[in-house]
C-alpha cells in the first residue's frame, strides 16, 4: 500500500504555509485503475458522494413514480444542498406527496450551508428545520422507499431496515465490493455510510455512467433518469456558488460529480464509462475542488474554456478580511498512469 | 529535514476516516530542542501565535501606560478573540483612550467567531465592525504604538512603518532569528506575519516565559505584565468555549498558550523556561487542540485533574446533526526526546 501524496500547497507570500495530502483513483466499472495519486486502494468512507448511487433503488423500486417525484425532486435525492428555497421547497413537496410531516425526516436540523439563506432565517428569528438539512432530499427519498416497500417509516435509518438493506446491496452491486466487506459507519445525518477502497468508489461511478448510456432495463433507466435530472437541475445537487452545481453547468452535464464530507469527491464520465474518486487525507473541504479540477485537467476531461470557467475553484486566491490577496491554493501533483496488466 | 508526522486520527465507526499531520518543537530560549514530532525546524508562519510577543513593544515603549490601558486591555493585545462584548468593549475603550475612531482599525470587519454573538448581531440586523475582528486588540495596540512613536496612524500595517519595524526587531530578538532571515507574509488582518523555524518560535515563547520570571528591566517587566494580564483575564485572549482561555484557567496560568490561523499553537511554561510550538500541516483548526493537549500530557506539563478538565479538547467525540456520537479525534504520536549534544 502506498502512502498519501501531497496534492496541494497553500501559499502565503513566498512560503508554503500548509499542504493537503490525498488519494485519487480513476477506474472503469470493473475497478481497473487507469490513473492514480497516493494510494488508489485506500479504504475510505464515501459519505455523501454515495447519494447518486443510493438514489438508484428509489427509482428502480418505482417509489419515485408512485409518489410522482419531479426531475427537480429526483435531483434533490442526490444533493448535499445549500438549504436555499428551491431545495427546501422540493423537500417539502416530496413530503407532501408522501403525506408525511417534516418531523418524519430523521436527519436533524441544521442552519443552511448558504450564508445568505442562513442569515435570512436568523434575521427572521426562525429556527432551521429538517428541510434545511443538506441531506433532506435523500431522507425524503428513503421515506418514499419505506412506504413503497411497506416498511415502517420510523426506523428507516437503521442498518437492518429494509431501506438500508437495499442501499447496502446496491452499493455492493455498483462498486463490486461484497456486502460482507463494506465497512459501515454512521453519517452526519444518521444513516449508514459506506467504507470501501477508493478505486471501487470510482468503479461505482463508472458503472453509474455506463448504465446511463445504454439505459437497458430498470437499472439503466434509473441511472439515466438520475443523471438527466441532475443535468436539467444542477442547482438542486448543491446550490449557489457550489462546485458540484458548476461542474455540471460548465460541462453541460458531460461530467457529473458529487462531494462528500471529510474531503471526498466523485465524478462520472458516462461517455467514457470511467469514474474518478478522490479523498483528501485530512478531510478539509477547501482542498477538494482544486485537486479535483486539476485531476480533470490532467485527464483531459475538461474541454477548452471549461477549466477557465472553473478557475476560481482550481487555483483559488486567498484574501484577508479586507479583501487583499495574500496567497493561493496550488495543485502540485501529477496523476500516475497505470500500465495495462500483462496478459 | 524530516517529514511531517501523523499526529491524529479522525475515526468514524471502525475506520480511520481522516488524519492530521504536523510538527512539534519544545525548546529552551536558546532554541535547543528538547522534544519533537515531525520536523521541529520546519519553517512556518507563526500567524496570531506571535501576538503575545508583539505586545511587548507596546508595553516596553510606554504606549500602554501613556494611554492608560487596563490589564483587560493588555490581555486583548494578545487575543484572537470571539467578538463577545468584553472583547469589543475593551477594544472600543482602547480607541476611546487614543482619541481615534473605530475606522482607524485597518483590520477589516468580520462576524464574531462566537456563534451566539454573531447570531445576536444578525438578529439585530447590525453589521459587524472592526471591533468584532478577532485582531482588534492587536490593531488598537499598534495604533497606540504609532502615536507613542509619533508616527502616522494611517499606514501602521505596512512593513516599512516604524510600528512594524519595531515588531520585526522584537520577533528577531525573542526568536533568535536574524531580521534578514525572517520570512514576511501578510496576515488575515493585513499586518506582516512572521515565517521562522518552528523551534525558534518555541524559543521565543521560552524567552517570554523566562523574562516574565526574572522581571529584569523594561523587557522583563513587560513580559511579566503581559502574562499576568492574561492570567487575570483569560477570557480576553479568546472567549467562551475556547481552548486558549481554558488552558490558562485550568492551569491557573502556569501555562499560557496562543493559537494561530492555519493550525498553529504556542505555549510558554515560564517556571521551566521552556516553550512549545506546533504546526498542523494542513492548517485545520480542529486538529490543534487534541495535538497540543496530548503533547502537554506527554511532557508532564499538566497536573492531575488538568488533563481531565481539558478532555473535551484532548479526545473530542464527533457527533452527527442529531447529537449521536459517530467518531473521535485521537492523538497517535509520541514526542521524541532529543539527546543532549555531546560536549
Amino acid at each position: 500500500m502506498s502512502d498519501s501524496e501531497i496534492l496541494l500547497h497553500v501559499t502565503r507570500g513566498t512560503l508554503i504555509e500548509s499542504a493537503h495530502r490525498g488519494h485519487i483513483a480513476v477506474s472503469d466499472r470493473t475497478g481497473r485503475i487507469f490513473y492514480s495519486a497516493g494510494d488508489p486502494r485506500k479504504v475510505i468512507y464515501a459519505r455523501s458522494s454515495m447519494k447518486p448511487i443510493q438514489a438508484l433503488p428509489i427509482i428502480e423500486s418505482g417509489a419515485a413514480d408512485v409518489y410522482g417525484f419531479t426531475p427537480e425532486e429526483i435531483a434533490l435525492l442526490c444533493a448535499s444542498h445549500n438549504g436555499e428555497e428551491p431545495h427546501t421547497d422540493a423537500a417539502a413537496s416530496m413530503l407532501h406527496k408522501l403525506g408525511l410531516p417534516c418531523s418524519c425526516l430523521q436527519c436533524g436540523p441544521h442552519a443552511p450551508f448558504d450564508a445568505a439563506a442562513a442569515d435570512k432565517l436568523a434575521a427572521a428569528g426562525t429556527a432551521p428545520t429538517e428541510l434545511h438539512n443538506n441531506c433532506s432530499g435523500k431522507h425524503a427519498g428513503m421515506l418514499a422507499l419505506s412506504l413503497r416497500l411497506g416498511a415502517p417509516t420510523d426506523h428507516y435509518m437503521e442498518p437492518g431496515h429494509p431501506v438500508q438493506q437495499l442501499m447496502i446491496r446496491k452499493v455492493s452491486e455498483m462498486s463490486g465490493v461484497p456486502v460482507s466487506q463494506l465497512v459501515l459507519g454512521t453519517d452526519g445525518c444518521g444513516v449508514p455510510v459506506f467504507g470501501l477502497p477508493l478505486h471501487r468508489l470510482a468503479a461505482a461511478y463508472a458503472d453509474l455512467g455506463a448504465r446511463s448510456m445504454d439505459r437497458t432495463g430498470a437499472q439503466g433507466q434509473a441511472a439515466g433518469r438520475i443523471l438527466d435530472a441532475l443535468r436539467a437541475h444542477p442547482f438542486q445537487i448543491a446550490g449557489s456558488g457550489r462546485y458540484d452545481t458548476r461542474l455540471i453547468e460548465v460541462t453541460s452535464g458531460r461530467l457529473v460529480g458529487k462531494m462528500g464530507a471529510e474531503g471526498v469527491f466523485t465524478v462520472t464520465y458516462p461517455e467514457r464509462e470511467l469514474g474518478l474518486a478522490l479523498k483528501i487525507e485530512d478531510g478539509t473541504q477547501r482542498a477538494i475542488y482544486p485537486a479535483v479540477t486539476e485531476a480533470l485537467v490532467q485527464l483531459g476531461w475538461l474541454e477548452a474554456g471549461e477549466a477557465e470557467a472553473l478557475a476560481g475553484f482550481h487555483k483559488p486566491v486567498l484574501h484577508n478580511w479586507k479583501g487583499t490577496p495574500v496567497g493561493e491554493i496550488l495543485p502540485v501533483f501529477m496523476l500516475k498512469k497505470q500500465e495495462p496488466p500483462q496478459i
